[in-house]
């Protein structure tokens, strides 16, 4: 006890220490050492007390005031983040002379061409991707908003040198303001095992993220379109679905993150349509394939093609006789283009309606790919549902759109890009 | 021309006029008037500069440190905020030994009773305020949070003076820290009249809200009750409704934000138990009438009965043969209660399953009010679902819960509370 007691008041002289020493070592300080009284007179006379006084409010004034300087709403100090990040720097004093984000752009006549400024959140995962070339492709300028939470730069790699296209890595959940004329909006994770991976943030992301997004069409006046889905119907009483369908959706279920995250986000896109005059458009996509689609995340396609590259048996879940519809990515971007460009808000179902059971997808993908492939059965899901094929009657006669690729067209127009990254993935897991 | 320069030249120099002046009004200014070159050499002599700059730094150190200090959580610092304005005091320090939310309460053994610390969002409304007179009756804290968007704090004026009481003035779109055991979680407007009123914010209650209320259940290990509604059902095509209905719900109609809010409010609930523990219940509420009422909200009771008071009559939208279940608010607090308490998780129907047609509610409203009383038709509104009658045999067996007041009882207590309010509102124009 003694001991601690002199170890505690030795420790105590060692701190008082530094401040009494004038060692070598410290460069500057205490160059002219003073007593504290002499210090003290000195600091009290000729008003010095007053002027550290006066000092002090001069301070405190700047960044009392400074608060209020930069009070921007959260939405634009967000995104002056971001684009500092992403290096950008559009005029913000730039006029639109087209807000209904049509054919000709913001850019002010005699400032070189009309192009459309285009968002596509999600523009770096499978769909958004293809959509991105297409848009690219015709002339307009893309910014694409991604998290990459299941998309990849590998997908957009070949743009990253055109000044007409440019990437924000950005979260949809947060706010963010960006000049534009029309705003493709698919930030969302689209497969089950990844959006069930954290439920709560997909329904985050559907929610606030369409949200923000139609905050931002309302704003700069842009266009807006949602890629929602044919989950909406969920496990249908109706067949073929049309878009007056309400659907028989779980609301509890583990699938129901999704598919009411999606019913949710069309509620919003109405009522801002209804309540703000926003002009939106909303897209219900069926199944959808093609080059650039995750491996491995348990959608039948990528499933069976994956499995087969690899040698594995393809899996089939249930009886195997529930059907789907497949649509090949172009025909899907091809409608959403027409969507964006036509004046009718929708829902509009964007589908493939050509019906296969999963068994009949198999022998497809045996034929086209390796005929020595084999089929396994597991237990089905919960909530998985048993038919799904759309009745695009209302996307023919009012886009006039159809899907023009059918599944034996299609699926070989896959499997070189599925064998290369598959390739590279087994190189990876040599290395 | 030259008009105009005279009176703009002469307008300058007005505004320089008081600098220069000394007016005998202005008090203590330029006493003591110096010239600017004596006061610069002033400023510049004995390192009075030095010290201003001093000052400064002194000045702005604490500004800079000070948001360092106070950079809690938002959560923590609303919270803070929050419990300023309504001024209690919890000691954050005291543990929990029972995270469960049953029957004991957070308070250490040896600090008084063991009462449960319960807060209700939305307990300024109908339900809410009935809810806190039982759970306050019965002897436990209650911590009402409300924004009094459709709540009053006439429904809780007399508990003000009760030190187990206590009302936050807050929006649940915000999130709040609280050391308690139970939420009752009813914050949302609950009428078409109101929650069309902003649809937009009508989903935020419903989402963030319900994300914020969770997310302070998970982080202080309370047990989460959800006020879901009948509504999930929308139109139903299944009759009566048992909880494994999932619905008939227009997912882009005007009511949405209300119905879709409700479902995806239930899938976070459940993606909260299933994925972090927390202890949810769900309880479906059907029709449910009483004293405190929202006046002229649109909700049938509440229009009968306030036309028939106010002498007009009744309006039927329709035929008047849709049909409606009609559920007295103590029933229906029962209810929630025993489902609180219990072990199910849910979702449960409270209701009562006694089915009217808006013609034999109004006949009963003569009977029971005013014989002289006349109904008017009008057309019907949008989506309004055509039958509704909850099937309660969940809730009987295992919350041994059923409704025991008819309507025919039940009306009459209702009366006294409408005339009062109805009279005084009169009066209030009167003046
Ligand atoms: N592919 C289909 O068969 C299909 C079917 C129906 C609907 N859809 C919808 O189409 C859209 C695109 O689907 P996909 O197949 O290209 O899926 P995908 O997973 O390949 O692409 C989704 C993209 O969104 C990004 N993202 C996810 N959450 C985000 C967030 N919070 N902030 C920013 N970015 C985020 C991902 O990183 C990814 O790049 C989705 O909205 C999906 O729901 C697709
Ligand atoms: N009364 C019914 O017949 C009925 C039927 C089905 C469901 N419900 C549900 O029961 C609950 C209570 O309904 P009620 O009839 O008492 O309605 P009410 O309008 O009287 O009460 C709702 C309360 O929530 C408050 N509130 C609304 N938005 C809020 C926000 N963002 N933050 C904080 N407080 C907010 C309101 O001020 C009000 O006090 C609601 O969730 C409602 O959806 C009621």
């Amino acid at each position: 006890m003694k001991q601690l007691h002199k170890q505690m008041s030795s420790k105590r002289d060692d701190d008082t220490i530094p401040m009494s020493q004038s060692s070598p070592y410290s460069p500057k300080a205490l160059k002219h050492p003073r007593s504290l009284p002499r210090s003290l007179h000195y600091l009290f006379r000729e008003q010095r007390l007053l002027f550290i006084l006066v000092g002090i409010l001069i301070g405190s004034t700047f960044f009392i005031l400074q608060p209020s300087l930069s009070r921007l709403s959260p939405a634009e100090s967000t995104s002056l983040i971001t684009r500092s990040v992403s290096s950008t720097n559009y005029s913000p004093s730039r006029m639109s002379f087209n807000y209904g984000g049509g054919k000709t752009g913001r850019v002010p006549v005699g400032i070189g061409p009309r192009r459309l400024r285009i968002v596509v959140t999600g523009g770096a995962g499978f769909v958004g991707s293809h959509l991105v070339d297409k848009l690219i492709g015709r002339g307009d300028e893309v910014i694409v908003i991604d998290n990459f939470f299941t998309g990849r730069k590998e997908n957009l790699v070949h743009l990253f040198s055109n000044p007409r296209f440019e990437l924000i890595r950005h979260d949809v959940v947060e706010p963010i303001l960006l000049e534009v004329d029309q705003i493709y909006h698919l930030a969302c994770p689209a497969s089950p095992v990844h959006y069930k991976y954290n439920p709560v943030k997909t329904i985050k992301t559907n929610v606030m993220g369409t949200l923000n997004m139609l905050g931002l069409a309302k704003r700069v006046g842009a266009r807006f379109l949602l890629t929602s889905t044919s989950e909406v119907y969920g496990d249908p009483l109706e067949h073929p679905q049309k878009e007056t369908y309400w659907g028989n959706v779980n609301p509890i279920g583990e699938r129901s993150c999704y598919d009411e995250g999606k019913r949710t986000a069309e509620t919003l896109a109405m009522d801002y349509h209804r309540g703000a005059g926003v002009e939106v458009r909303i897209a219900r996509i069926f199944n959808t394939y093609g080059p650039r689609m995750c491996l491995d995340d348990g959608r039948v396609v990528s499933n069976f093609v994956a499995q087969t590259i690899r040698k594995h048996p393809m899996t089939v879940y249930g009886d195997g006789k529930q059907t789907r519809s497949f649509q090949y990515v172009s025909d899907l971007v091809d409608g959403l283009v027409a969507l964006m460009e036509n004046d009718h808000v929708g829902p509009f179902n964007l589908g493939n309606p050509g019906e296969f059971t999963m068994l009949e997808l198999a022998e497809v993908v045996k034929e086209v790919i390796d005929p020595s492939a084999t089929i396994e059965f597991k237990p089905n899901t919960a909530d998985d549902p048993h038919k799904r094929k759309p009745d695009i009657s209302k996307a023919k006669e009012l886009l006039n759109w159809e899907p023009k690729i059918s599944l034996r067209d299609g699926l070989p127009r896959m499997v070189s890009d599925f064998r290369n990254r598959i390739l590279n993935e087994d190189e990876g897991k040599g290395l």
